[in-house]
């Protein structure tokens, strides 16, 4: 289940860590099964109605995905997705165009979650948000976070033709910090290295620049923290 | 050059990939070697002086610390720290509590870069910003940033007998878009598990929150993206 092609066969992912695992399940997701080595069973079972099955040390390190295994590793189901643009409309949603770092994305859906946005809709290029490193990034608010794969551009032609506003952050964009910002509608996060596909920016009018205040013109922001600022502004109004 | 100690004995650590290598050539860094493939040495001798040495894939192999190795590789020299507090007390400046993720330190160098702070004061118990992975994270930015590991206790005293503002982000602090923020002082972020620790809290009187948007209790901010969301604010006024 460390390859996507297994996790897409049995629509089928594992969790690792005791925080991580407590949140599982404790969260809609179906879980399938949960390994424990024998002292932290009791604390595991507490949680909820799942029977965790004992193992050895020997046998989670053979299971996990980590190089120092954590003491617990949980099986769940992927979530069948739902998207219904008639729920989404008239709240805040990322949109992430092929996001290529599983950290990466897995932080973008915690960052989401804290600034209260439960959805997230991502190109079918972006990384596989049920991927280990993914999971482990997004610290338990994957499992909160409605995640959603689909054709980007069908999704902004259905927000234009509603009228509901499209926003991405580009480096030609107005001012942030001086722009005012909609209550509801889609943001765009691009690619770390590439940014937001022109195909789909030929479709967004809204444009946003996080200006910087380096006096020299090489400094960049990491994915992440440029959404996570993005996210800030969009809230704080 | 992947061990601290051996970073520490030669004072000396080592930089990968193209963009990254031609930023530290162009940095006031002192580059002591430059190691590349024969089909880029053109390019890379274009922006310095510095003659790169010509290597095999091979080579490059046995020398890189990345699992497919870029195709160029420096070897360049810690610069000796400077802290100067007179220098300082003007200026808005970042103090790293206890940051444990090389990954984490280097996107904190690279997010305090785009917003224009150029020096960073960390605890010593702070990850090595000269170790590979802060490198590859800082994106260049480390070169253009004084870093600077000293006792966090002594330097807050300085701040506080000088009277100039020292902030830190807390569960408990009055909410940041709410509050009057300083144009120049120290901002204190805290390690990714425990936050700023007690006994330097106790120094500080500035508590931040970031609010939290969602409906749950148990969402969290990586740090880096609650260092990029701090800068911002504090960058926006």
């Amino acid at each position: 289940m460390k390859q996507k092609k297994f996790r897409t066969e049995h629509q089928q992912f594992v969790v690792e860590g005791v925080k991580v695992v407590k949140e599982l399940l404790t969260s809609p997701y179906k879980v399938d099964a949960v390994y424990t080595l024998g002292e932290i069973s009791d604390e595991i079972a507490s949680v909820s109605s799942v029977v965790p099955i004992i193992i050895t040390e020997q046998q989670l390190q053979k299971m996990s995905n980590l190089d120092t295994p954590n003491n617990v590793l949980a099986v769940a189901s992927i979530p069948k997705p739902s998207f219904a643009f008639q729920e989404f409309n008239t709240k805040l949603i990322l949109a992430l165009d092929t996001i290529n770092d599983p950290g990466n994305l897995g932080t973008i859906i915690r960052t989401a979650a804290w600034f209260g946005m439960d959805t997230i809709i991502c190109s079918p290029k972006t990384t596989d948000a049920w991927n280990p490193k993914a999971v482990q990034a997004a610290m338990g608010a994957l499992f909160r976070t409605n995640v959603v794969y689909a054709d980007l551009k069908t999704v902004v032609e259905e927000y234009n033709a509603a009228d509901v506003p499209v926003y991405a952050t580009t480096l030609d964009g107005t001012d942030i910090y001086k722009t005012t910002l909609s209550p509801n509608g889609l943001i765009f996060i691009g690619s770390e290295s590439h940014g937001v596909s022109p195909d789909l920016l030929a479709l967004i009018n809204k444009r946003l620049l996080i200006p910087s205040f380096s006096s020299g013109a090489a400094e960049s922001l990491n994915v992440s923290v440029a959404a996570g600022v993005v996210c800030s502004e969009f809230r704080r109004r």
